[in-house]
Parts: C-alpha cells; sequence; structure tokens
C-alpha cells in the first residue's frame, strides 16, 4: 500500500480525503496556496507544502508545482479530489511518467469521457440510449438545422469541450437555433478554443439522475445505485439525495446495468460517476460520465456502508472488489444538503469573510464534511461551498425530518450562508412528496 | 403522541434528547440553573425555564421545581436523561400523580432493581446466575465471617443503598473482613443512611459486560447485544465498545437470554442495562439493573441502527416494539470514548473554563454527542464529561484505526482534557487485543 499520499486539492474534500488516509495509515501530505495557511486541509495533513499564490492557476492548477511537492515529499500517489486537476488527462499523464500513481483513471479514460461528442458516440455503439440528437459533432449551422427539424424542437445545441452551462444554448425553433448557434459557438470559442458543437433533443422537466461506478484493475465493475441531483441552480447541484424519489427496482435494475456497460464501454477503472437525464415519461439519457469522485459521494456511502475514497485508494493500488453487484446493498435513504458562503437574497453573491461563531450538527447519522472553524477566514478566492450536511434514515421521510432538526441546528455566523434557503427548500411541498426536477430552483425564484 | 417533552437534564444527554424530539416533530422544553443560562440544551429547546441555583440539589435535582416547569410549560412527559433524578423513583411516582408521563419505568420497577439485595434475591429465584454470596442482607459480621470462609476469599462487602464505589471493600482473609465490614457499613451509614450490607464472592479481572434492554408495555422484551465497559477507572466507565472482544456467539446468546429473563422478573418496561460480571474462566453473574438510558448508548446504536432515545419516547406513548429478537441484527463494531474536562497527568482533577478553541472530528461513521462550542465556559458545578467521540466500522481493527484518527483530530483548547490519554489507552497493545478487565486502567497507572 502507498506510504505517502498527496491531495492535490482544498477544503472539504480535501480533510475527507486526509481522513480516510489517516484511517488507512497512509501519511498525507497537504499542498496549498498562500490564502490557505490557515485552512484546515493545510493543518490536518502530516506535511504541507505552499504552493504557490491564491489564484488556482498558480497553485491548485499548476501541474508543475504539484508534482514537485510530490517529488520533494516522496508521495508515491496522488489524489486530486474533485474539480481542479481532477479531470485533466494530462495532469493524469504526467503523474505516471513520473511513476506517481494518479488515484482515479488513466488519462486516456479521461479524454474519451471528457469529449462530450466522443462520449456520446461510444455510448451508441454501446447501445446505451442518449438523447436523440447528432451523432458527434455537427459540422455548421445547416446541418443543425436540418437535423433540428427532423427530431423536432426544443433542441439544446452545447460545446463539445464545455461545461458549467458555458457554451450551451436551448432552442424553441428554427430561427432561434440559427442565433443561438452563432452565441453559442462563439462563447465556446472563446472560452474552451474549440468551437466544436452538437446537438441534442432538449429533454423538458428532466431528472438528475446519476449512478456511483467503482471499477477495478481487473474488469470488475458495479454501480452503488443512483442519486438524484436535480435540485439544481445555473446547473449547480444545490442537495442530493439516494435513492431517488422517481425510481422504483425495475428501472434502478435498468439504469444501473446501462451505468455499469457504460463504464465497461472504455475499460474504467476506479470511482466514476454515470450521468442520466430521466424525463417525466420515463426514458433515461446518458448525459456524461465523470471521471472522479463528486461533491455528492456521501450520500452514497450512507446508502451502501461503502467508503468510495478508501475504495478508490485500494483500486488505484492494485486492490481487487472484494464485492459482485450482488453483494450491493443499498438500505434506508440519505440526503446531502450543500452549504455554501452565499447570500440567497442577494442573487447567491459569495460571502466570504471570518466565521465568529460555528455550531454544527451532530448525533446519529448526521454527518458533516467540513473545513471550517470557529474563526476560520474563507477566502474569496475558492468555490463558495464550506460544509456539506448529510443525514441518514431508514426511509425518506424520517431522513427529511432529520434534516430539518439538523439544518435547524446549523450555526454559522460572520458570514452569510444558503442554510435557510435549504431549510426552505427541504420544507417546499413538492419536495417533501418527491416531486421535483432540475428546473424546480429556478421556477420557485421566479415566485 | 406526546406534543411536548421537557429534559430533566443538562450536558450532552439533554441535547441528544432534542434532537431525538425534533426528529419527531416534538416540542422541547429544557430546564436549567442559573449557571447553565450559556448551555447547549438551553439555546436549543424550544423553551428553557431557569429552575434554580447551580447546585444541583436546588436545581437539578428539585423534584418540585422541574414538575413546576413542566405543569407551566404544558410538557406531557418527563425524559430524565442518566444521572440526577433518572433513576428517583419517588420522581417517577410524583410525575404519574401529576398526569406527566415519565419517560422510563416505573418508580416500583426501581425500586425493586435499586435496591441491590432485592434485585438479586429477584435474581435468584429465576436462576439467573449472580455472584456467590449472601441471599439479601447479611445479619452482621458473624453472618458475614460464616458466610465468607464457605465461599472462599477474597469476598467483597457492599453497602444494599451503595453507588460509586462508596460502602465497599475487598476482603482478602477473614482479618480483612472484619476490619473492612466495620468501615464499609459506617460509610454506608453516613452516605446513604442505611448500612445494610451484603456479602460476595471477590471475582478477579472481571469483564464489564452490560446488555442493553428494550421493553415495551405489552411485554415484548428484547437485548440489542452487549457493551464492554471493562475500561474503568475509579469505577467510572473510560471508554465502552459494542460488541465485546471477549464474547462470541454462543455465550452472547445465553449472555442476551439471562439480560432478557432479568428484565422480565419485574416486567421492566422502557430501556434499561443488565449488568454482568465476566470471569476470566467464562463465568458470568448478574450485577445490578440500570433502570435508565446509560451514557454509552450510542455504541448500541452504531452496531444496531436503532435509535434509542426515540424507542424510549415511543415505549412511553404506547406504542409496540415492532421487531423481536430475531430482527435485531448487530453488524460492525463501535467504540465510544468519554472526553473529560480533566487532567490525567494531576490525578484527573477537574479542569472547567472556557474553551477558547474547539475542533470536533467528523465523516463517515463518526459521530460525537456534546454540548460545548467554541467560548463555552465549562462550569465547575457538574461532571466533567464534556464530549462523546463514538466510531463505527465493518470489525473492531476498522474502529480502532478510525477512532486513532478521530481522537487524533479533536481538540479542544483553554481547559485540560484527557483526550491524549485515551489515544494512549487505545493504542495499548493490550486494548488492541481486546485484552483487558475492569482493572486494566490501575494497573495502567500504577506503571
Amino acid at each position: 500500500m502507498f506510504n505517502k499520499i498527496l491531495i492535490a486539492n482544498r477544503g472539504e474534500i480535501a480533510v475527507r480525503i486526509i481522513r480516510a488516509c489517516r484511517e488507512m495509515n497512509i501519511q498525507t501530505v497537504a499542498v496549498y496556496s498562500d490564502i490557505d495557511k490557515e485552512a484546515l486541509h493545510t493543518q490536518l495533513a502530516d506535511e504541507a507544502i505552499c504552493i504557490g499564490p491564491a489564484p488556482a492557476k498558480d497553485s491548485y492548477l499548476d501541474i508543475k508545482r504539484i508534482i514537485s511537492a510530490a517529488i520533494v515529499t516522496g508521495a508515491n500517489a496522488i489524489h486530486p479530489g474533485f474539480g481542479f486537476l481532477s479531470e485533466n488527462s494530462k495532469f493524469a499523464k504526467v503523474c505516471e511518467e513520473c511513476n506517481i500513481t494518479f488515484i482515479g483513471p488513466t488519462g486516456d479514460m479521461m479524454d474519451r469521457m471528457g469529449n462530450k461528442s466522443k462520449a456520446r458516440e461510444t455510448m451508441i455503439e454501446n447501445n446505451i440510449p442518449v438523447v436523440p440528437g447528432s451523432e458527434g459533432a455537427v459540422d455548421g449551422i445547416d446541418e443543425a438545422i436540418e437535423l433540428a427539424d427532423s427530431i423536432g424542437y426544443p433542441v439544446i445545441i452545447k460545446a463539445s469541450a464545455g461545461g458549467g452551462g458555458r457554451g450551451m444554448r436551448i432552442a424553441n425553433s428554427r430561427e432561434e437555433l440559427v442565433n443561438s448557434y452563432k452565441t453559442a459557438s462563439a462563447e465556446a470559442k472563446s472560452a474552451f478554443g474549440d468551437d466544436t458543437m452538437y446537438l441534442e433533443k432538449y429533454v423538458t422537466n428532466p431528472r438528475h439522475i446519476e449512478f456511483q461506478i467503482l471499477a477495478d484493475n481487473y474488469g470488475n465493475t458495479v454501480h452503488l445505485g443512483e442519486r438524484d441531483c436535480s435540485m439544481q441552480r445555473r446547473h449547480q447541484k444545490v442537495l442530493e439525495e439516494s435513492p431517488s424519489a422517481a425510481i422504483d427496482d425495475e428501472l434502478r435494475k435498468r439504469m444501473g446495468k446501462a451505468a455499469v456497460k457504460a463504464a465497461k464501454a472504455i475499460n474504467y477503472k476506479n470511482a466514476g460517476t454515470v450521468e442520466f437525464l430521466l424525463s417525466d415519461s420515463g426514458e433515461f439519457y446518458f448525459i456524461e460520465m465523470n471521471t472522479r469522485i463528486q461533491v455528492e459521494h456521501p450520500v452514497t456511502e450512507m446508502v451502501t456502508g461503502i467508503d468510495l475514497i478508501k475504495e478508490q485508494i485500494r483500486i488505484a493500488d492494485g486492490e481487487k472488489l472484494n464485492y459482485t453487484q450482488k453483494d450491493v446493498k443499498i438500505e434506508g435513504h440519505a440526503i446531502e444538503c450543500r452549504v455554501n458562503a452565499e447570500n440567497p437574497s442577494k442573487g447567491f453573491r459569495p460571502s466570504p469573510g471570518e466565521i465568529s461563531f460555528l455550531h454544527m450538527p451532530s448525533g446519529k447519522d448526521i454527518r458533516v464534511d467540513s473545513a471550517i472553524y470557529c474563526g476560520y477566514k474563507i477566502p474569496p478566492t475558492y468555490d463558495s461551498m464550506i460544509a456539506k450536511l448529510i443525514v441518514y434514515d431508514k426511509d425518506r421521510k424520517s431522513a427529511i425530518k432529520k434534516l430539518n432538526s439538523a439544518i435547524g441546528e446549523f450555526i454559522v455566523e460572520g458570514i452569510d450562508t444558503n442554510i435557510d434557503f435549504q431549510y426552505d427548500l427541504i420544507n417546499n411541498e413538492s419536495f417533501v412528496k418527491g416531486n421535483y426536477n432540475t428546473s424546480f430552483i429556478e421556477k420557485l425564484m421566479e415566485k
């Protein structure tokens, strides 16, 4: 087993990974930007190395500095967490060249899934349902119009290299498509240096359902059930739960099989997530595969009992999965709320600053993954997520009750947070009924 | 279901009970002494009533004031927690007279178990093994000598009304017995106003093994497995785990049956704990039954998934247990460390004062039950326990690893704690092997 792992990340996921390593008796190396000197991950690791100034491109995104830190400290593996370099195939390849194990899939696997139109082609070849649309990239506006006319409006055009909503437009008619195509491809060109576009039928009011995959280096691939991540604001997940209230055992089985097939199609290894859109009429479509651990992984840990970070490390170390699909039992219900330093009443404006008082909920089946403490100064530089509150109970109704109690107890003073917003969300009648889709929050905000 | 419960306690157990009520949509009333105005339980409850000055006898032990608080606030049930009035039969009876449900057994049940020699008689009548000794009280020193000669030394003499080591002496010979009897009965007379004594064979190097009982009002009684509480200092538990490393399935079954029988012998209802001594040769003996929730209940919650406080409330409300003994599954391993505000290197002297910095561990299967926060002033008046750290993992070895990581992350500044002492304890080779008994810490401290 690795004797030392460098964590190429910050915040709660860095702390989460450090904890897993500690429990496995693996030494840890934190890297930090100069603004993160007092951060919890910096303090909690066995060693910590400053890798540059606050802007991520000069520190957490700087491959050379991170590799140097690993070499200097003698770390024989790197865990990338999520965000930053976690899906950067070049980084994975450089690690390999330097004889440092990258805890995740290979760079080639990332490339095959990271390029959206390539991934789509792979799925079609493997009979995994995708949203009707172009096979790969569309060759200009004329082909786009022809295709849209044949599959019917609304359609969505997306940049192949895109993400986070950039280079993406919905068109309800041929006229809209002409304009949208122009602006979206221009946006893609400037944001990603690549204006390759593809086009799909736009699924209205879909659920975002994703399946957690674990695959070892020997072809053993299982899924650990789904997460319902339909509660989103501007394509950012806000609350996640497992299982989904919209899925029954039969559909779970079919979608799970498709997810495993998707991973196997590229001989995927390590942890990954296959994302689907689920239409309100029950059809599901592959949208993408995330080749890393996800923010919302704890809900899966709660309902399966499996520690995903430890599994990532074990798989990277060459261990075989010691269970098959049949052995994976999904029991009870888990919900995660993302706690962000932001002000919902002011357009969710980020609210960095010093935490003057902090009380986090605890108790039976309540978990808070965070990297904050009383007196900690949240820097303005990074993502606004400061904690994840995860609860578990025997069923969805009980889990919501528990979450109500736990959110009500969560106190952060000195900065603004979305805690009250989350409280309102989980007490919304539609949420309580399990009846919501990806446009739920958007519609709620319009009221 | 009750619409409002008064919690007649303070500290982490009061917070624990408030949390359970919140999750059950039951309103809560906290009572507090004037020194506890800023305490977490006072702040977390829906209502809070000051019931008097700091000394417990003028507040948390004052039946009249607590009953008045319940009547004034319209609470229709009282949860006593542990300590204070939790095993005071008069309190339970007064609650009943005032039409307030006491969440626990009846006063009569408490009396039948609270009086040690009466409880012993009951066990003998029901063929539950007890430590060889006097049947009930001994009638003076002559009978004590005669009995000790027949069962063999060492023997232990105990006050019937005793507890916490007071009115208790070990005698290794007839000469020691004569002296010990005198001093112990005098001590009992002055401490409890009752010098009734009983005598038992002294079991050397025993394990303290206790079984969690749940019994509804309809005669359904189950046990939830055992807790090994052998890690004690001066009869105070320091660390508890479930299951015990000293017990196999066959013995668990036999002891569990005896525990259920003990509870049924007095038609016990609600949560209770049957305590046994387990000799190094594998014999077990009933020692007492605690007629309340225990400090260490979370380890049982972790391995069974059952929320004991909620079960107490449901049972008190007249609900039937919705599972039988067969349905109770014990899975994995849980360990609890008591974090005390005390200085182990100075004879475990209590260390009250202000917490200037606080970081508590969290993460997968890590739970901290506490009532402290950054800036909280621990009063010098009450028990020194400020938090309980509970971890769960698939087996004992993994649980110890997890506990190591979690304890290492637990930071309390401004006061002294026993955190380092606990760290040393769980890294002691004998503990790691599961090889320890009730005199383990005493012997460790002599080194």
